[in-house]
Formats: structure tokens, sequence, C-alpha cells
């Protein structure tokens, strides 16, 4: 059996808590003989949950924690004054090592805050960055920086060019992922003046396989691996992906519904357009991990249900067996 | 019969040039009696084109242009030296009042360095800004600035909101228009330092009704009428919009091929679907006008179709009976 991985699992986080986050926990250690969680929260809430399924018990440990930080709090004051949150208290576990990672659904910002200040950063790395993965023609892309550093600087791109493709490949298993800077034109003279300075240090920089340029409409093709952007820009691509593709499945419902003829085809085709919307659903890929911390930190959405943390958890797993911090160390150590 | 628009198409832009352009230009002209078309470019391509359709021949002119700036050229320098292009003696034709407004599928950099430095802006506007309608869930909503100004400031951005109100109360008949900057969290400290600064100007700004910070997602469900952004972002969201919602409807048609029972449903919901897509069709909206130029100037997509061409040239009709430039004119003169 591989080496255990142990995942903390912020249960008060998140607009579901603790109820799904809970029993995706519980689903994850199921699943797998090689993860153990550790939940941290309002331990009677979160035995109360517990007590409705059946699991490994010497797998799942329950840290209690008085207090929760809530969605609108200000990122720094929280993390500051709540020592006691089960956010706060999860995090101090991965610094200490009593735990490799930790999942949390709440507080965005104060994810962000957190993994710096108290998990910390990786010798050399100037700015860790929030990572999602992206669905797309072709599989996954991933979106270096999507919240973490906004007006970031171009030696932070640089550092997310090359901690993404240690991530792509190793965890995706693309083999040599194509780096692109998100630009609006393909040219190298095209772009804001970040992407004008950064151009030329990526196509510099030894260990990635920079193409250049990628243009928004490209990036659901598949035109990249990794996408190299500033925090502000890739978080408006984040949330567009969503927003577009919710709106236009929203639509072709409503137009699925609008007569008996098109509710009998919409019967037939039913499966085939649930595999689609799957397959676009960038819940399936797991969480975003906040690339370039000393522990692995994973942010899920606020509406996260079990399934999100499910797989955000197992996600964990693939990181520590392939010993990305490790890279990540030995890549920024030099 | 309303007063005619002048508009001058330029006949050699975009991929689809001259056929299309000049079959788009015939369609419109035939469509409304109050338009006028002058087509610039190679009289000899032109004149073959126009030989295949009747109109009333009264209504188009062809004004020959030996030149044309190619979709690679640089942008400054082709306006410059190309005096004779299709493009510069169009805009020429604009700025000396012999026509109300000019469309062109070509060089995207060139129609906005053309736009402001030939045609010119309007007096008291800093920056004019690309601004197209894309589509939502209730209707459309104008994103400006989506190209023309990348690394702009704060008061650009005001700029963008009092000119964007003006073009969705008048063009699209939305009684004072909700403005919203576009920002990755919904609070007003969220943002990059250009939002955080432009953000309290736009809540003082009179004439412009500012709900606040719109977050990339809300953009398809409708959230604000006016969209004020930064053209780097802006042109982000132009694109991923049309490269989301291109990938998701062709994986749907791909899922709804994979059998003989889905293939079924697909033809008893053809049509239902071909409307959604139409519903979520930019092209339908005409093209993305230069706001705050001295006169017209609309830039369409390169690969547009006649269709795209007919309904820029019609749009201009709106532009000029609502009185746009004037009010323009007025709203920065004071």
């Amino acid at each position: 059996m591989a080496e255990t991985v142990r995942v903390v699992v912020d249960a008060m986080g998140g607009d579901n808590a603790p109820a799904e986050i809970v029993k995706g926990a519980v689903d994850a250690v199921n699943a797998h003989q090689d993860i153990s969680v550790i939940l941290t929260g309002r331990q009677e809430q979160i035995r109360a949950e517990l007590g409705k399924y059946s699991f490994d018990s010497e797998r799942i440990e329950v840290v209690h924690c008085e207090e929760v930080i809530e969605t609108a709090e200000h990122p720094v004051s929280a993390i500051r004054e709540k020592k006691q949150s089960s956010m706060v208290v999860g995090m101090n576990m991965v610094k200490c090592g009593e735990a490799d990672a930790i999942v949390s659904a709440g507080n965005s910002g104060a994810i962000l805050v957190g993994g710096q200040t108290i998990v910390g950063r990786i010798k050399g790395v100037e700015r860790p960055a929030l990572s999602p993965l992206i669905p797309t023609e072709k599989g996954v892309a991933l979106l270096v920086d999507a919240g973490a550093n906004v007006d970031a600087r171009p030696s932070h791109l640089v550092q997310f060019a090359q901690m993404g493709s240690i991530y792509m490949e190793n965890v995706i298993g693309i083999k040599n992922p194509r780096v692109g800077i998100l630009n609006i034109g393909a040219e190298e003279e095209k772009g804001n003046a970040l992407v004008k300075e950064t151009y030329p240090l990526l196509k510099t920089c030894p260990g990635i396989h920079f193409i250049g340029s990628i243009e928004a409409r490209e990036i659901p093709h598949g035109g990249a691996d990794v996408i190299v952007c500033e925090a502000f820009a890739g978080n408006i691509v984040l949330k567009l992906y969503e927003g577009v593709a919710a709106t236009l499945l929203d639509k072709v419902k409503a137009g699925l519904m609008s007569s008996l003829r098109t509710k009998i085809g919409a019967l037939l085709i039913k499966p085939a357009l649930k595999q689609t919307l799957k397959e676009f659903d960038a819940s399936e890929y797991g969480g975003a991990p906040l690339l370039g911390c000393r522990g692995l930190v994973v942010k899920i959405h606020g509406s996260s249900k079990a399934k999100d943390v499910k797989n955000a958890v197992i996600q964990c797993q693939t990181y520590k067996r392939q010993g990305i911090s490790e890279k990540l160390k030995e890549n920024f150590s030099s």
C-alpha cells in the first residue's frame, strides 16, 4: 500500500458546511485506503454528521475548533485574530507537518492569506498562485494565477509558468506541457505592459515549453496546457467560464422544454447531454491548489458539495505521491 | 422618410472580402430605404461583386482605392503610410462629413488607430472605447472597453461608463442602464489598483446608474447593462465568451451525434437549439462602435459574413437617428 496522505478538511467552510463537507471527507476515506482525514471545526456538529455514515474510524479524526471564519470577514484580520478557527488550526497542522494538506471551501481571501502566512512559501517562490484546472475540448488546462496576486510582477508570472509546468507534468501526466501567456493578440508586441515585459522572460526561461501568447478564445479549444496570467485576468477567465457555460446550458434546456416535440427529443438526448455537462463541469477536476506553499493548500468553491470535497481530497493523494512539493522546492532552491 | 445615413463600408477588410462585404452592403441597402453605402476598395473587384445583385444604384457608390491594409500589418505605420487604402480613404470621408459612419472588418489595430487619429476624438473624450454588445440571459450588455486602450487610467473608465450609458439608453432603449465595474469580488475593497481607484469615482459620477462591482460570472446572467473595464480584461471577456460558447456547443452537437437514439432526438430539437444558438451569437447584435470618436467607427469581426455587415450598417442608422454623436459631444463639452 502507498504511504497514507493526511488531509485536513475544514469542516466549517463553505455554503454547505458541515453536512456536505463531512460527507465528502467520508466518501474520500471510503474510496481510498491510503487517505486519512482530520476534520477541523465544531465537534458536536461534525460528530452528528459522521454518525450518519460508516467508515474506518482509524482514518477520520476530529479536532475541535471553537471559531469559524465567515465568508464576509476581512481575510487578513480573520486569519490574524481567529487563532481557534477551523481554518487556522488546520493550516497550523499543515505547517507543523501533522498533515500533508488542507482542503477548504471557506472564505477565499482567508485561504490565500493563511496559505501564504501560516503554511508559508517555499523558499525562492515569490508568490504562491491559485491554480485551478479548467476543462477544455482536449482535456484540462491549468490557470495560474486565478486569484491570489492582483497586480503581479513579471518575475511572478515566470515562476507561475515553472510551477504550473511541474504540476501539469506530474499530477496530470502531460509531458512537456505547453505554456501560453494570456494575451489579447497572438503577436509578441501585443498586450499590456505586464505581458510585454513578461513575454521575453518566458521565452528564455529554461525548463518550460513556452508557446507564446494565447488568446482567451483559444483556452476552451485547448490552446495551451498551462495558462499564465495575472490574478485579475485569471479570475475573470475562471468565473466567466462558469457563467457562460451555465447560462448557455440553461438556454439549451429551456429550448428543450419549449414544445412537446422538443420534450420528446430531450428525453432521447438526455444521457448524452448529461455527459457533456459533466465533462465541462470544473468541479470534476478537484480543487485549486495554492501552488508554491510549503504544504498543500487546496481551495474549493464556496458552493462545494460532497463530490467536490471528495475529489479535492483524492487530488491531495496524487500531489503527495508525485512529490510535487519536493519538486517545487528543488526547482526554486537553485 | 427619415434622413438618409451614409455609411462607408471598407470592401477590402476581413477574411471574406470583398464578396461577403459587398453582399452585406447590398442587403442593408435593400432592407432599408434610408441607407446609402459607399464601398471603398479595388473598383474592379467591387463592381464584379455588385454585378451579382440588383439594388438601387443611387444608393451604392464605389470609391476606388489602390491600397489595402493587411491583417498582419503594424497598425500605426499602416494608417500613416497607406493613405490610399480602403480604410484610410473611408475614415477621411467620415472626418470630412462626406459620410456618417464607417464599417470595417479589417485590421483591428488599424481601425482603432485610424478612428482616434483620422476621425478623431470628441472634444473632452480622453480615449475612445471599443464597445461591443454581448448576449446575456436577459438580452444584451455593453462591454466598454473591449480592446482599444490597454493600461487605461481611472478617468478613462469613468468616461467609458458615461459613454456606455448614453449608448445603451438611446440605441438599445434601456432606461437608466445599470453600470457595473468588472471586478473579482463583489465588495468595494476588492480588485486591482485600477479598480480600487476607479470605484469611488464611479460612485460619485453624476448621470450614471452605478451598481458597483460585477463579477465575470454575473455577466452572462445579465448582472449589468454597461460593463466598464480596462481593455485587456474586456478583450478577454469578449473572446472567452466566443470560445466557451463555441466549444460547449460543439460538445453538445458531438453528444447528439453519438448514437441513433440521440440522432433522432437531435432532429426533434434542432429548431429550438438553432434559436438558442442565434440568441447567443454576438454577430446578431451588429458591430462594435468605437465610442467617443467624432464620427461613427464600427469594427466588425474579421470573419464577418454578409449578415454581420448588413447588421452593422443598419446599426449605424439607429446611431444617427438617435443622435448619439451629438449626445456624446454635449455630455463631454461641459
